[in-house]
């Protein structure tokens, strides 16, 4: 096995930063070391196989995204990028780890959906990859596969309170959901929204010629995510499930969630880049059909009720979990212009698994939050909620040797004819400046990007099997 | 310059914990590694000139008190401990590195405060020690001195909403000083509770013949604590300054900071294992003048009014910085004393540096924290604070080697006639029984505690200039 | 027309209490008077028809109690009080107005609903009354029924977030309702517990073989009354509806209204009388089946948990707007006894519609609230609430002369054998104590009950056309 | 002894509004009566020696000002209005009664300036008067003469927390008045605002060159107000005292009242017209020296902030007490020009206990109040809070006749050549428009303004003896 050295570096973890060389010995970290040392008695600089100058840079654990969806599945379409296109954006973009949605609907076997997305992801990923199980179907048969997937390191499972006669669970199957996470020690991942309620206002809007992007956005109130987030969260108190609820917009829920952590309630956010730049106003109210390309939900918020600025706040406090990407790109073309007419039709999802690292950074750029806070929710706290600490989101000895190196005082530009590699006709971020670069990126050891260039290989990422939470009061 | 090698045991720090061996040279610690790894080439274990076996045993950083006041002069006779006999205590207890309180009173430089407080602590210490300034005298002499204390590694200041005509400072002085320490970077901590009120109802006891020591407690409420908590937040939210508020014991004041910092401001809640485990009703109240040997303020509060459970809540909820132990002991005998017939004369102060790592460990083993948020709060945390990491605080390489190996099935016994090596007449915890042991100390790589014998020496603990608080939002 | 003379009274307003003598003319309050104030020329007291000295007594408007179920069909039987029990039994009490639910099933044609109730009351009534409008079935058809309704004094609108099945109406359908009530300023009642997520609980419970009164209560946990509360609380919020929680039982729930009204949303609890007194441990929880007694929904509450003073607490800051019965009276023999094995087949229901008053009186008596409190609560703001104000609620001219005389030195015991005037074979207050009685009760100037002799007759009581809320804010 | 008719209006009262006719039998109210009554057997209208006809009018109980400074002193000069000028000002307004404040310096008997203050407005009012007492000297003496001085009926005790070396009490004083006040039920009112700290900010402008009016607001900025205001109510909670914060105006220290009102706990606020409809930005921040005109304590706020429009919220949400003036004039000539070039040197105060009824009834009008919420809280509830209901607060026979008839329909333009009778020579209100008009204003039977012509006299108006606060919880 090979040996790789880095130095020179700043190694960024949440508690601190420090100037540290990185010794990695095949695809793990084999030691971290004051640079400079003496004391193991050998020139590792000179010894390595590779060395890495990181002088002035950043090294980072590579990025965890926990929330994307390959290839999926959604009204009669599918995610416009594969796990190999997928993987293949993320690695440019500095993330080593997604965890994807395996998808149940009512009827199947839990366990043949997760056999189903195997299929898919094995043999073309460029990066790790783990699974949560999306169960769209509570029943007893679903529900008991729950401890067999566990096993397999399938130890989240996701509910949705909205999208009634596709995903949508019933209180009752929520509550009994629940229940068997709590027995588990699973986390329970939830889609917080009001489905039932959300799809009258959709209804009504539509008669009322209320057809544009636009009113996907006005039909999602706040109002109805702030409810199911709490609802969410009461049925988590009386079950005592561990609570993850994912892509959190507006900041009334998230008020829900940091009063229910207060209380010492185990209940973890997640918001994602969409929420904390882009607005309700300026995309999804983009002239004519364009605001489909920001169709998404939980839909984009109104900038002048301040949901923007309280996200990054709550990231300050602490009662953001994690920043990931719910990547699910649909193309315009053919895609997102099926609901051209009626936009309960648009494919719902934004695609910007490349971006997260760079716009988050950009955060710590402006002010919005440290650098130590910046790997925290993109890389660490993930790894721990999703059970995958320390092997993911740490440089640390032991881990896996998935590592970026970061350069603060390099440029990135957003943009379909500039960075982008993801399967998808337009980007969500299109002319967005970012004050930082993804120079290297390492995956279990191996570069597979280095300035700009991908190195790695279809089939290079590997099954990550998980563990329970790492992070429960 | 000789190196230590310590395997096989599990490193913990406030993201989690993995099996790791350390590798320190000289003072610091060279290089964290995989157990068993080849990659550097060289058999640690045999090139070693100490090795440790630490299997089955947590390596933490050593521990650092945020909060001690070291032959502190008050009421006419000085706490108890010298640095050299209260550092030694220290060092049982697995802490190598305390903060101690350099005390100005009107009047006085604090320049000469300063130099005082460095001939006390100047070649006598068996650890590590740093100061903060206690302002008793506001004006413009001392608020200038501020800046120069800043550049010489003193970075926090201390004011006193409590005792007039000693160390009380006005609102006026103290929202200057926080302007002050707003623009210095520096850290403002406080004393938060009414004194002045406090002496009303003080004299008003004594007048009706309370005079026992439980009546301290009783004179001291806890709106009064939460009232001084909510001034001195609502001053440091005007003038920007970081805050830190000493010995909360009040649950009403720990929700004013909670609900401060998910304002997003920078505030700091200390609290002592004395308001975790002790009580007004258990301790203060002891028959006779026996409550005399809790006497400290923030008073021990009812434990019927659940304010013990809700500080070990707000420990859970991230909302407490540090677990320091205001470490101020005086003796029964000529000292506490003093108070006999009037509560008010009893010198103030708990001594319990030596046991501050037990006390929070059983914390862990009574599950009401986790072995990563003990590190946290005990460790890394006050390191950031006080800004001394990552020198101290972590087990990291460039990190100073203060290393505890702390054994999770060994047992320690508390008591003035077991573990007990303070210049104190009592035990505030007499009888405690605790499921850890500290089994070794290093403090700058040096063994100084193996197998309760203390191998250190008078003057090997250093002064640590500190920068600036690193956790700030 | 006769006349009625009460002199020597003092007169209860919610604003304050008076010495007034009150005149009244056929079934008006025709003036109130200054005691023996000769500026009207007359000696009213020798003209009157009737005199009634009230001298150290109270003179207070007849309750109004804002939520009864008369004969109300539920599982296969019926309330064991009809309307001419129910109020005859009411009139003993001192309340002089109720507001009855009719019943609406989906399918059913709201205004037919209607008109069997009329049909019910027409005729049979002691004293007047008024209804609420239960839509179990929210359709078009029902939505459209509810303006009708409006126009014939029926303004509120109940819909129910429990009992799936019978009454249950989901989100979308309250979301339509909502809609529809903040169009016509109509009050949106709810019954505000997850019945979805309550039927899996019960399954479970019945599954385990807990199947006594006691379980009941341990299945329609805190939590699930706080979730409904705060969603209704959210969908009224979007809607603009004015909102009227019903036999609100947890402190949570009612901390949820409470920080509504805060927000300056029209949101108004009821609470009732076996909420402030009784309890899940002491009442459900009797030896055998005699629990039974108590099962009514929302449930009663575990005095541990201290929700009962919090209730207390909440009507004295103004957060309950009315104290009702919710009086559903059902006999042990034969009817509870259905449910002798199967918590959840025992109807659910408790009857107090005698005792309101009285109870809620000596919650004065024991210093709990004052006596304008307890007329606020039991008769002007229910009165105010359901838009019959000042016809009903008040001591004022120009008022129905529904009167009572409630003497403060008096005495009332409750119990089967002793006063009980309800079709009920047992007593939900067996030996409860009073500090107070009715001593004279008059409905439209006509006295119908003295000293404890019902001196009313069946269809004396009148429909109630009411009108829109008038406590809106 | 004449009397009075007035009939066709509609009578306000803080539960609803009533058609109803009112007989006034010399100074007190002797019926209401239902319109065209004949029960009392005779045709009062003919009968009176004195008809008003109110028809399409509101009917409403004289105002009741709790806060006025007639003729107070105040660095060196003297408020311009006198008693006399002043009263007669508030009965052109509507208002029929004031309660003024005695001042009392340390070193003064409480009774000697008692006996002061009656001197001055004995003989000289044109409305009723009482008094409350400002303790500037905190002391055994002072605190014993309270007890005296309730039984004289000033029932309630003003302490600063602003003004230090002026009115100033220490916190300690705080405490042992509101010990006093709590023994004797009496209320305690307080000046919130941290005048230690705001002296800091004040010298800091000055020497900064920041002397016009509008840095008098920057220099109080409501993060003082708001600790005060906390501050004041802790030292409540804990002696138990019934506290009274004056002049509220910012949304913040309403919030911590709000907070403590949920708790139950008896604190009142009062804001005035000018927290509610001027601002910094637009009033103080006028050009050159204008802003000297609004310059008072506490501060208006900054509309960008939105305090106003929270205000407004507290009103409708019944957690402010009362709305009073603090009428405080200075004249621009001679008076505030004091301050030109010393923003600390403008006499504190704002001159309006004329408009207090109009612009009250404006935010009627604009939909932000109810009319019974304008009569609760300009009328009733201060007649309430200071213990003077029912004979003031009220229209209700034994009340004292002060009767406001009210021209919804009409109009009143503020101004200093219109509506103006205040001994000032500007308008705080210049060209304030309000759609409704003080028709005709009665004072203990006699009227006293009809048709903007003053018809009452000097000496008229008699001291009010007061009782304690009726509305306690």
């Amino acid at each position: 096995m090979s040996t790789t050295f880095i130095h020179g570096g700043t190694v960024i973890c949440p508690t601190g930063s420090q100037q540290l060389d990185v010794l990695v010995d095949g695809g793990t970290i084999a030691a971290l070391l004051t640079p400079g040392s003496t004391a193991l008695g050998a020139d590792l600089a000179a010894d390595a196989d590779v060395t890495i100058d990181a002088t002035g840079k950043y090294v980072i654990p590579g990025g965890v995204d926990g929330h994307t969806h390959m290839e999926m599945p959604f009204g009669g379409t599918f995610a416009s990028d594969t796990f190999e296109t997928g993987t293949r954006a993320a690695a440019h973009g500095g993330t080593t780890t997604i965890v994807d949605f395996v998808v149940q609907n009512p009827g199947m076997r839990v366990q043949d959906t997760v056999a189903r997305w195997h299929d898919k992801a094995r043999g073309n990923c460029a990066i790790d990859y783990g699974f949560h199980q999306i169960i769209g179907g509570v029943d007893d048969e679903s529900l008991k596969g729950m401890a067999e997937l566990v096993s397999e390191g399938i130890t989240s499972f996701k509910l949705f309170m909205a999208y009634p006669g596709v995903f949508y669970s019933t209180d009752g199957q929520i509550l009994r959901a629940m229940q068997e996470a709590a027995d588990l020690g699973a986390l329970l991942m939830m889609h917080a929204e009001n489905g039932i309620a959300i799809d009258v206002l959709v209804e009504q809007a539509l008669a009322q010629g209320h057809t544009s992007p636009y009113y996907h956005g006005t039909s999602r109130p706040w109002q109805l995510e702030e409810e199911a987030t709490h609802r969410a969260i009461m049925l988590a108190d009386l079950t005592k499930a561990p609570l993850y609820v994912v892509h959190v917009s507006a900041k009334q829920a998230l008020a829900q969630i940091a009063e229910a952590r207060g209380r010492d309630q185990n209940v973890f956010a997640e918001t994602c880049p969409q929420y904390l730049y882009l607005s309700l106003e300026e995309q999804l109210g983009a002239p004519g059909f364009e605001g489909a390309k920001w169709v998404c939900s939980t839909p984009l918020r109104a900038r002048a009720e301040g949901h923007q600025d309280e996200l990054w706040r709550y990231i300050r406090t602490g009662d953001v979990a994690s920043v990931a990407t719910d990547h699910c790109p649909f193309c315009m073309t053919d895609q997102k212009e099926m609901g051209i007419g009626d936009f309960s039709k648009i494919p719902n999802g934004i695609g910007s698994v490349e971006h997260r690292m760079d716009l988050m950074f950009q955060g710590v750029v402006e002010g919005k939050i440290s650098k130590e806070s910046w790997v925290d929710i993109c890389c660490t706290n993930p790894a721990r909620t999703f059970g995958m600490y320390p092997r993911k989101g740490t440089i640390s000895p032991g881990a896996d040797a998935d590592i970026v190196v970061y350069d603060p005082n390099g440029h990135t530009s957003i943009g379909i004819d500039k960075t982008h590699h993801m399967n998808l006709d337009y980007s969500a971020y299109e002319g967005f400046e970012i004050d930082g670069h993804v120079d290297t990126v390492l995956s279990r050891g191996r570069v597979i990007v280095d300035d700009n260039t991908y190195l790695g290989s279809r089939g290079h990422g590997e099954f990550v099997k998980r563990g329970l939470a790492q992070n429960l009061i």
